[in-house]
């Protein structure tokens, strides 16, 4: 059984509250027992806290840390939809990591861990999930990357 | 409620005949009460409307115009999917906006209203959806903007 | 109906074992009859068949044969998800085929075509799909392709 009030508890992690969106549409929507995450970049405070391109710009560590940050704010999301009953959560469906970088970059995967990790952290023991990473030559507000995600959740009866 | 008819009647909106995939492919599926909707890039009457890069061969308002093109014939294709009954159309769950642009470019945001807000328009007073917008450094037939969507339909019994 | 088994048979397709992740993350999911399928590129025995921009350092071809391979490795990862009952998939829902190419490249439509033609041989005579397309300036392992995509299956009672 999924325990993630024990298992944040356990790993020090701190949700964020929901960001707003940076435009006209939703964090997110849900349809059937599936929640939709619009894509999110790693704002903290309301600033993008990793901007430019990874490789370049940024260290491939750096990247490692945008990416957990954009889950965070992906989870902090999921805790607004799901009115703070994180709970509810039963599976990650699948994320697509879209990294900013130049043409030559080839470490997507690893920069996409920062945030497959904190995924199996906070759902352990389960957790798994699909993914896609890619490159792209520009995002939002210069951020360094964007996840866009798709969860499970139980319905409530 | 939503009022499909009448929105579109109050704000003019001209809905396209469905454009024709430009490969081997379908211009959507359907599965259970959901539909996916193929990229759709800015064609009208069968050309593409904005070709190049926003920000660089096209201002920021020509991708807006382009954006909201895309949009509309998102919604042709819908139409065509729901045997012209559009007061199907329940949600809009999720739309994916590509930009073409070069490595600088950081307004995806204001581009992909121009899509956005058609849905809104159309959908009123609901119309909330999530969304994620990103740059890519080329597109199919130069087109300024792709876009992708997933829409929840009621069921008829 | 479908006969996937004949149809394999029939075009001599050789469905390759599943490909491991090159990262933290599972080939696929299943939420209620959808699988998700993780990014596919095109590696075969181990090893990226394909690497490098199409358009640029490999030709439109060469990008054909790259999409093609990708999908199969999909199949590879469907009949990991279905315990080697490929006979179970109903429909192909949508895919989204990244291809990595320079600015300036245009025929993703084409390149994309072989990942299509070879879910039409394995579905006919269904196979219909939805689909987008689109280029980015990378991807991991310096692939050519890469294709994340959603199938149905049926679900056994």
């Amino acid at each position: 059984m999924i325990n993630i009030k024990k298992n944040i508890l356990n790993k020090k992690i701190i949700i964020p509250e929901a960001t707003k969106p940076v435009a006209n549409y939703s964090p997110f929507t849900i349809s059937g027992n599936l929640v939709f995450i619009s894509g999110q970049v790693p704002i903290v405070d309301g600033k993008v806290a990793f901007t430019g391109k990874v490789g370049h710009d940024l260290t491939v560590h750096n990247g490692i840390e945008a990416s957990r940050i954009c889950m965070l704010n992906t989870f902090g999301i999921l805790s607004l939809a799901l009115d703070n009953k994180l709970e509810l959560l039963r599976k990650c469906i699948k994320i697509t990591v879209f990294v900013n970088s130049d043409k030559s970059f080839v470490e997507q995967p690893i920069v996409a861990n920062g945030a497959s990790n904190l995924i199996k952290e906070i759902l352990y023991p389960e957790g798994n999930h699909a993914r896609s990473a890619v490159s792209v030559n520009s995002l939002p507000l210069n951020s360094a990357i964007e996840i866009e995600s798709i969860f499970e959740i139980a319905l409530e009866n």
